[in-house]
């Protein structure tokens, strides 16, 4: 057992023009932020400046809605592949991590692996995936599909496809590779390990063709927090995004995961749960929510209600805006996200309108919005409180809204011993205090 | 029509340590290629100060053997994932194209359309896509299958496959981003094109979340030389790598292609036929046979009986080393290049040994061993008899192979005028000579 820390992790969810819907018609946003690779290398160096653990990209594998009307007025038609993008951004940073989403529905595991084994040797070590399942409106159709692939069978899926990446992750031992030009003998052949996986989804045999790499494994990432998101998370994952809205919740969530976690033989350090947080930072409050309060009127109603029937998987088109949110199907889409929409308006009684405005920024995630000792306040108090072991900041704007926390909340961070003011190591692992994992081969590898 | 061009193209092909087989013992070389990024770095930004047009990365989905006593001794089995690997080093150059391989057989294509959208854009325009059907050893069973599928049946796929993406790449018009702040409108909805496939193999509804790219479509290299390869090539690549051993199956090949892509409606400039040449170059013949016969000592016979019986795909180890090529079964594999293994070991009546000798650096390439004046007789013959647009350079160990390429040979095409000393334009498509081809919805597309 490792003293616990005394700082938190930071990611910098980078989202092209910004986290909020409108963020693009701000007159400070790149609106052009999808299609441009020096926006990104801006963002990436200026997270790395301010010792961010990592940045972070998000993905899906299609546009994110057929309503044209919305989709028209928003910024995400046209995005960069994830891992593309920070490949690219490897060869320009050093230090920080480089989180990819990378879906388990439409990828083949040979290929997954590779990548991020590559990206991973090529950042010398600073790779991590975020290991997801796919359930966005029209993107089973881009892969053969004509519908969802059924919630339960994606994590079934999901579950043996992470076997299959991290197993092929130790095709080699670390030191297999000798490379004596003297005798001739390239690798150790007995420290070439074969998968061999025949499982329910996936039949592979191995090895990979990348040798281990410098984090032994790249640092795997998950986001599903529907119970059967929640179990696979508490046995494979490292990192844990979430979305939540209140302390309590997220206490409850943070106490139940690493229960699970320790049933699964695992150590509770052996996981880092990270909330994403949505921070509008000025000065005063009174500027914080003129600042909010401009990106809100932004918003085209049109474009709010098509996210919020995203976010619920259900079209609320037909409904008056200003009327209460009606009773929902059960989805086969992102099970979690829904509830915590219905919640939110149950809970404080919104109208259609009130719920999209207030999900507009954060998309279910906590949102403040506030003086710069409001924000070091609720992070403080999430992490003291057993809430979080760190954050992902989701900011409103790119590249202000980063600036600005960096400049304004990070300084009231440090001061208060929170985090870090230089890297102490070089890999990911290292930056989240996440063990190096023994090669499986190794006597007592929990592989 | 346009004037034929004076000057021809050239390919940096990074293989590793090299192109000779027992390159990696090379004292020169970097025996850790495969998973040194510098060294591609470096490699990259020495053929970009030269102006070769491009640089090219081949690929294999798994190791490329199961002989382990073969294996070990060579540097194939760690290598960097090729998209990957041009990601990052798109980072760091500012001009040269970047040509990475991605299989048809175990990828699906949307993927592959937005990864080559995203490098095209990342890179502003540098972006070409190897476009590969899979049969190597072991690289079925890594995705779900237990033997190679059928010759045919892959290139029914293929064809279709380059269908799909090439579709995709045209989801959106050039201007379809207007990004206008003040409206909101992000998009013009009419010059979103859904692509609807639906054929045999794939059924790809789209559109791209990319926008259309720099190139307008990232170009379409092949390989492929057998006849169901050819066709497809004359069809639908704008640059072909090829293999030959002598000038004249190569004028042969030129003409046919360029007569196949006639018949499809095409003009011969609208394809660009680059066969690869292995150069072992000294300032003397003897100097230069010397470096060769060095390199060719460093081979194990297990390697070169393994690499021999890998391009015929049948297996030579039990035949004696010294005795002929044995009648050989039809392959499923590569065609073309079993036939053209045997063709050369019976024009010349080689042994086993005397075959794989002559094939350990160039593959079946062309191979010429000689001063700067034998090396550029040779590329300005090809080029104005009629059998090369360019040629794919595999230099016999890396980095020193290329820089003596470039040192020694680049020096004496420019004299002669064969060569560019800068570039004329900043896309991949501007070095080849390759017009940006019109969105399928302009009047007259061919698309």
């Amino acid at each position: 057992m490792t003293a616990p820390r005394t700082q938190f992790s930071l990611g910098a969810f980078l989202m092209q023009t910004g986290h909020h819907i409108a963020a693009w018609r701000h007159p400070e946003a790149q609106a052009d932020a999808g299609s441009n690779f020096r926006h990104y290398v801006k963002l990436a160096q200026q997270a790395e400046a301010a010792r961010f653990d990592a940045v972070f990209i998000s993905d899906s594998s299609g546009v994110r809605s057929r309503n044209l009307a919305s989709l028209s007025r928003t910024a995400r038609s046209d995005q960069f592949e994830p891992l593309t993008l920070l490949s690219a951004l490897a060869a320009v940073t050093e230090r920080i991590g480089l989180i990819a989403t990378a879906s388990t529905t439409f990828n083949e595991p040979f290929n997954i692996a590779r990548k991020f084994a590559s990206l991973d040797q090529i950042s010398g070590g600073r790779a991590g995936w975020n290991l997801v399942t796919s359930s966005g409106d029209g993107e089973a159709e881009n892969f053969n599909l004509s519908e969802h692939v059924d919630h339960s069978l994606r994590y079934e899926r999901a579950a043996e496809f992470h076997q299959v990446v991290t197993g092929l992750w130790d095709s080699w031992e670390d030191d297999a590779f000798v490379r004596d030009k003297e005798s001739g003998l390239y690798f150790h052949p007995e420290k070439l390990h074969v998968l061999n996986h025949k499982g329910k989804h996936f039949s592979v045999r191995g090895p990979l063709n990348v040798s281990r790499s410098p984090q032994g494994r790249p640092v795997v990432v998950q986001a599903g927090a529907s119970e059967t998101g929640k179990d696979l998370a508490a046995r494979t994952a490292e990192v844990i995004f979430v979305a939540h809205q209140t302390l309590a919740e997220a206490r409850h969530f943070y106490s139940d995961i690493k229960q699970r976690a320790l049933a699964y033989g695992r150590q509770p350090d052996e996981l880092r749960i990270m909330p994403g947080i949505f921070p509008v930072v000025a000065a005063t409050r009174a500027e914080a929510e003129e600042k909010f309060r401009y990106l809100q009127e932004l918003i085209h109603p049109v474009v709010g209600v098509a996210l919020l029937s995203q976010m619920v998987s259900f079209d609320l088109s037909p409904y008056p805006v200003d009327g209460p949110l009606p009773e929902l199907p059960p989805t086969n889409g992102a099970k979690s996200r829904q509830q915590l929409m219905i919640d939110l308006a149950r809970r404080e009684g919104l109208s259609i309108r009130q719920t999209y405005l207030r999900i507009a920024g954060a998309r279910g995630h906590q949102q403040v919005v506030g003086t710069p000792k409001d924000i070091a306040d609720l992070l403080e108090s999430w992490f003291k409180d057993g809430a979080a072991d760190g954050f992902n900041i989701m900011s409103p704007t790119h590249a202000s809204g980063l600036t600005d926390f960096i400049t304004l909340v990070l300084p009231e961070l440090r001061r208060r011993g929170l985090f870090r003011n230089e890297y102490a190591g070089s890999t990911l692992r290292e930056h989240l205090g996440l063990k190096r994992p023994a090669h499986a081969s190794a006597p007592g590898s929990a592989h």
